[in-house]
């Protein structure tokens, strides 16, 4: 029998100690994948790739007690060495190599994408095609690090403004959002559904909690083959209660994004230079409405508008142009989306009932963020879904809740892969997100 | 057009901000569901519901100017008076109510459970069917703050350990686990089931990241009605590379509940104490082997080994009295699990390949975690493979990882649910669910 006693001190060092704790002139032990091996002869240079970026070691005949050959692309190694100073080397740092350990070694080390090239010069199919391989490419994993800085904030700052967070189920009886984009599966013989959004739940939670968060995956069972599309994404989402109206939830949205940004500009300065991002001003976005917005790019831009109650994709770009071009904003608030292309759920405009207290973020010329004040009356509830020829059937539970009281309230979902691509600069929505699902994509 | 610029501050005060900033004799605006009233005649108790506990308001025939029969129960109200001091309320104040504004009204105040009551009398059964309002009884609200502050202690541990959060698919071609307890959907024509675990996929991103982390929900079809299996649950994922050994792992683990404890402790001293939690002592937990174990437990209560090559229900339970009696410790690392029993992923005990580096940890006598060291090696992965009649069929992308080099490495999946069951001292895994999913619970 043995005791644990908590996280063991590891012998080796990581980047960031070696930068700050190390001295140079010191032995030291260091572990890493093998990312490139550049042979100049009498000397080589071994770049060891690690979690906090890369790091340059020396081999030299007489110094080492090993045989360069022993190392191999795509290896696992640790090695012992004297810390020194280069400012050519990554971080100004090198190691000097004596001792050799392999950790394991590749049984092919022919890698299908030349990973250690800065830039992957590589299709996209490629990319998704060799995904665990890619990824080992410095600047796609950096993608995936601004990633976690964008949920890592949305978390810290939503507790910080006394939201609970909760975990929804993902199986149910039926979905939230209607529509056909619907994935079906058998549960225990009966028929059962992929949680579109958690929607329902996270209303039904208000009641309870006040404020709540979730930041889960969500599934549209979608036909679109775009750039812009996933059939399965994270979705940051949170519902919060004690409104005055549906303007507090775009302003509790430009909180996240102000804390989001105050966080990578912190924490993720590395990622940022690796990708050569430059964070947008937050520190106001412009908001709105939907029918003035229309009008005002179809001015400017003499585009002809088709279909007067939605956004077309490249109206959505021209509205990002048009809030860039006026306001100065690569965000913009669009408000007062119009009744029929909004769920039962949202609240109508008392002042004009064609349209809904909602909005839609864009960022970019792309929508980012849907949401909106939700109904909190069951008599109004009620006679909405009348109007619209809706049944009750199946919705007992979360009209129940409505039955027994609720605080006015309203919420959001964010789709996490659209607002890292947008931020990052990427123009496919797949090069976001770690394995994407998609029409013809089901693997890796 | 307007612009936005950050969270609004609400008129409002929250109950910490009452005990506070505010001063008894100031006049205060508060808004609340009115949780019960308590109506003595020539004086009333309103008790209004927050997301931080309860608040009491004082009505008064002359001090208020409105009638009490305004007020229902379950009704959602803001009020404005006088802030008291007042020993015997909740916190040690109380609002002394002259204005009342109704924000909402339900529409049916015959709550189906009587959720004001200080422990909700009632089945479990009664529980889940009217989920959303049982929840906002005080102490069935509260265990799902603890459960919330354990997950947001995983993420913060491993986030200073160095490790990277991720976001792996939940619908995929295979599953990781093998056996017969998955879901099958159709996905466009094509066959698909969903995640028993995010295990293929964050041992892929361990050659990216070298550490990650996932908190997200698996699914398991499992045919089992018992009071510790869901057929959805969320899972506390961890990959870890560059292990030395399995120990490292459990080192990690450790620590991973040092900090939840002292999180706990620190951020939900609250409502620890509505549920009376007494936290265990993490100081050091006891690491035993699988067949010692067995042994052991056998020797001391004269328990017949039915099973040699996995632990029943009732032998995880007598295997948490002996820890506590023994080593007075609610938890006990079982390690050395029969390699019969484990995933063919699982690394074999080079000292006697019968058993393999890995470990279940129990809580109590339940076990909450499974985790171990994996095989790094494609040439040893494809041997046990091999070895088991399994087909690289489907299998490449996880395959290919291997074959271009992988460090040592391990991790583990902690359920959530059991976690935090078993920290608050329920013995029904649906307790600690919000809304669980069982063979015959698909709703709400």
């Amino acid at each position: 029998m043995d005791y644990f006693t908590g996280v063991r001190r590891n012998e080796t060092l990581e980047i960031g100690e070696l930068l700050k704790a190390a001295k140079p002139g010191q032995n030291v032990r260091v572990n890493g994948a093998v990312h490139t091996i550049r042979d100049m002869g009498n000397v080589a240079f071994v770049i060891l790739r690690k979690r906090e970026g890369l790091i340059q070691s020396v081999y030299e005949k007489g110094i080492a007690d090993f045989d360069l050959k022993e190392i191999k692309e795509a290896s696992v190694i640790e090695i012992e060495g004297r810390l020194e100073e280069n400012g050519k080397a990554p971080g100004g740092i090198e190691i000097r190599m004596e001792k050799l350990k392999i950790l394991s070694e590749p049984s092919d080390e022919r890698l299908p994408l030349a990973i250690s090239k800065w830039k992957l010069n590589t299709s996209l199919e490629a990319k998704l095609n060799y995904r665990a391989i890619a990824l080992r490419n410095i600047r796609e994993r950096a993608k995936f690090c601004i990633q976690e800085g964008l949920t890592r904030a949305f978390r810290d700052f939503l507790y910080g403004q006394g939201f609970t967070e909760i975990h929804t189920p993902k199986i149910g009886a039926r979905g939230a959002e209607g529509g056909a984009n619907i994935f079906r599966l058998d549960y225990f013989h009966r028929p059962a559904v992929l949680a579109q959004s958690p929607q329902f739940y996270k209303q039904m939670m208000v009641g309870v909690f006040d404020r709540v968060f979730e930041t889960a995956p969500v599934f549209r069972a979608e036909k679109h083959n775009t750039k812009r599309h996933l059939n399965e994404y994270t979705s940051l989402d949170f519902e919060m209660g004690y409104i005055d109206g549906f303007e507090d939830i775009m302003a509790m949205e430009t909180g996240y994004l102000q804390y989001a940004m105050e966080l990578l500009e912190r924490d993720y300065k590395k990622e940022l230079k690796i990708l050569d991002v430059a964070l947008p001003d937050v520190t106001r976005i412009p908001a709105v409405k939907f029918s003035e917005i229309k009008e005002l790019v179809s001015e400017k831009y003499g585009h002809q508008m088709r279909n007067p109650f939605d956004l077309e994709p490249e109206e959505e770009l021209l509205i990002g142009r048009y809030a860039k071009e006026e306001w100065d904003s690569d965000f913009v608030f669009v408000t007062h989306y119009p009744s029929k292309k909004r769920p039962f759920y949202a609240m109508d405009d008392p002042e004009d009932r064609r349209y809904t207290l909602s909005f839609d973020l864009l960022f970019k010329g792309m929508e980012i963020t849907t949401g909106g004040q939700r109904i909190h009356d069951y008599r109004r509830l009620a006679e909405k879904m009348e109007a619209r020829g809706m049944s009750e059937e199946g919705m007992g539970d979360y009209l129940d809740t409505f039955r027994h009281g609720m605080p006015p309230h309203g919420g959001l979902g964010i789709g996490l892969e659209r607002l890292t691509m947008k931020l990052i600069g990427e123009d496919n929505v797949r090069e976001t997100t770690l394995f994407p699902r998609d029409l013809s994509r089901l693997e890796p």
